[in-house]
């Protein structure tokens, strides 16, 4: 039998749903994980937007990894921040200095925020990626209403009631309902100057249209659902400036024009970590403009079959027998089947067989725009099944309720959302500072 | 009928138990309340130790201040940092330029820490009073295991399992029992490289024994259940000295021992908020050692009887009838008290009749160590009831339960708990920032 060194050493970079997912489907197997990740715990991403919007508690949707694989005797949890990948010497080099050799290597480091060349927008307009962002986004919205509360000159008044969402995806979408819910049924009767259902959420999307992912009936059903919360959609809108006291924004056709806000969430871009595009040059891979990775059709890079690239870091394509290779969109269930794929690969080449192509099954796509309204867009084997609103919201709950990781968490969330129906209150409603912290 | 500008105005500062409870009593009536608080919940401090301890979320012992008293009519929230009180004028001065006139004032502006003129200890050894206190300390305890996961020298990982509680009342007690509960029964099996239930748990307390306001025979029984939970406890011994990498001990007899360590807690000192010297200093009333100001018997300050100072920032005494005055402990029930008690005077004083002297209640003490032990010294009109172990963490914890603000903070507390006793993990594990953020 094999003694402990004689395992083939796996690192996994990052403890998203691609990382998870790899290190799980290499349960029983003999070789040595070590998984290594910024933060100690999984974040559920699709409800961030809960945390930032004082819906959730941060622990309800974060899990130590530590504790998720206690029980997986061939991982070792580490926490620490990769800064380079020697592919030539393959080890991994930590912030702290140490390194960590490899056998086989999964990059699954996830993405970041875009601000489109802009970076200095990022700090009138937080994205939302991290259990910090969320604390920040909280902090902000919480505070634009006690503003509002202590200010007495109507038009900064008024500035501090708008809030503005700055892209039309899944995420920029839940934030404008939430935000809009929170204005219209949580907070009213708690001012005595204002009336917080008078404040006004915009939601700006540069393309034509809301969930571009989504068949455009469900688009313009989001939309309507949208509108009807009171939230101002502007599509085709382009944002040209943000600073501290709003943004400015250009139509496709017309003049520029202002919205004064001193909230402002940025929902709009995501650029791969930049650990991709070191790590391509090191191999001489190619990276897309998101600075996603160019992947081999098994998931490997260029060269190096001990390295597979997977999740929001990938540019891969779906090999499916008999089609063109399609792109894999950058969503969670894309990111477990490339872990699982990953995973597979690397037990495989260990036991001397060929790998095997990346083939995403796609099972649909849902999103939620606020209390009762979400729309579906399911692949089934009899075609698309489309629908919208309080069915689809129902759908949309249990689904992430099925997927949220951890028995406790789920009940909790139940419960949270549970009371949250029926009382419309939002009981995470915490601000720790008045001033942000750097 | 009075007009709204003709109601008395009443200014409370500070949202604790004291302002809370004072801002209550005044339910109904015919005066305007402004409730000024630099946060904007209200936390329940007797559980601020287990979200330090990663037991509960912050949430779940915070409710926001405006909910609250959304349904008290003469009540206005503010969310404001109250920088000195002009007595003359007869009103408040906030940190952002605003001042709030008043008729009435109640100042309830708390405590913080006190290092007894060592300031330079803080950033070693944080203590423990607000959220933000909560989520360093949470970090540091969860980062010392990890940092000694990683480490791989003897002496430097035996110091990251090396935790240390400073001052032995009751969050001393409390924090060092969950310590011990944490590194025994919570992350045992999750490390490769270290054996978290050999990490060292020390409480030092400068006095003789543990829990000083308890009777001697509770102190012996918290002392014995620490133990029991392999807590070091070292009593009569003073800490001399804080730095980055542990501290210094002095016994009554002996020379100075250092103890490494990079997890130290401090529980130790209280000082009253630095609003109670600056009142103090305007209107000529004097302060005690722990800069609390010193209050006429009806809370009242000398020569003001429009201003109270209650809870934590009043050195104020019990008057009972046929007694000699007693100086009223810094407890929860305590700042209750003179809460009601200040916002009867008031309405007294509205009234044209005369104010009455404060009165303590004193119903009993009672304070937890851990899973299963407690101490609990009850005031009955028989006598004295005192009991430990068992029956009294049971009693703690249904009194605390009882006691937490909102219906929704109990079930899920309630849930947290039982959650937490079965299986014995605490779920709320999470770390933000590998980094101290300032």
């Amino acid at each position: 039998m094999a003694t402990n060194n004689d395992k083939p050493r796996i690192v996994v970079i990052g403890c998203g749903f691609g990382g998870l997912e790899a290190t799980r489907a290499l349960d029983g197997a003999q070789v040595d994980i070590t998984l290594v990740d910024r933060t100690n715990h999984h974040l559920f991403q699709p409800l961030l937007y809960q945390v930032a919007t004082a819906g959730l508690s941060a622990p309800a949707i974060a899990a130590p990894v530590r504790h998720l694989f206690r029980k997986q005797a061939n991982v070792t949890s580490l926490l620490g921040d990769v800064v380079s990948i020697d592919a030539a010497a393959r080890n991994v080099r930590l912030s702290d200095g140490n390194t960590l050799p490899y056998d086989h290597l999964i990059v699954a480091a996830g993405a970041t925020h875009s601000y489109f060349g802009r970076d200095e927008w990022a700090v009138h307009a937080p994205g939302l990626k991290t259990l910090h962002d969320a604390f920040e986004i909280r902090r902000r919205i919480l505070l634009a209403f006690e503003m509002a509360e202590k200010e007495g000159e109507p038009a900064r008044r008024d500035e501090c009631l708008t809030f503005v969402v700055i892209g039309g995806g899944p995420t920029g979408v839940e934030m404008a309902g939430t935000l809009a819910e929170i204005a219209r049924h949580t907070l009213p009767g708690e001012f005595r100057h204002i009336d917080p259902a008078k404040a006004r959420i915009l939601l700006v999307e540069g393309s034509p249209r809301v969930l571009q992912a989504m068949p455009e009936s469900l688009s313009a059903s989001a939309q309507r659902q949208l509108e009807k919360l009171h939230v101002e959609v502007r599509t085709a809108s382009l944002v040209t400036a943000i600073d501290e006291h709003g943004l400015e924004v250009t139509p496709p056709e017309g003049a520029p024009y202002r919205i004064g806000s001193r909230c402002i969430v940025w929902a709009a871009g995501v650029a791969a970590s930049p650990l991709g595009r070191q790590l391509a040059q090191a191999v001489g891979a190619q990276v897309d403009r998101a600075g996603r990775v160019v992947v081999e059709p098994d998931l490997s890079v260029p060269g190096h079959p001990e390295i597979s690239v997977i999740g929001d870091l990938a540019a891969a394509k779906s090999h499916a027998p008999g089609r063109e290779p399609r792109p894999v969109p950058g969503v969670s269930p894309g990111a477990k089947q490339m872990g699982r794929c990953a995973a597979a690969n690397i037990q495989r080449r260990i036991a001397g067989q060929p790998t095997k192509p990346f083939r995403y099954r796609d099972y649909g796509n849902l999103a939620t725009i606020g209390r009762n309204s979400a729309v579906v867009d399911l692949a089934t084997p009899a075609g698309p099944l489309r629908f919208s609103g309080w069915l689809a919201w129902v759908f949309w709950l249990f689904a992430h309720i099925y997927f949220l990781i951890g028995f406790r968490n789920r009940i909790v969330v139940l419960i949270d959302w549970a009371s949250a129906y029926w009382s419309k209150q939002r009981y995470a409603r915490v601000v720790t500072d008045i001033e942000p912290r750097q």
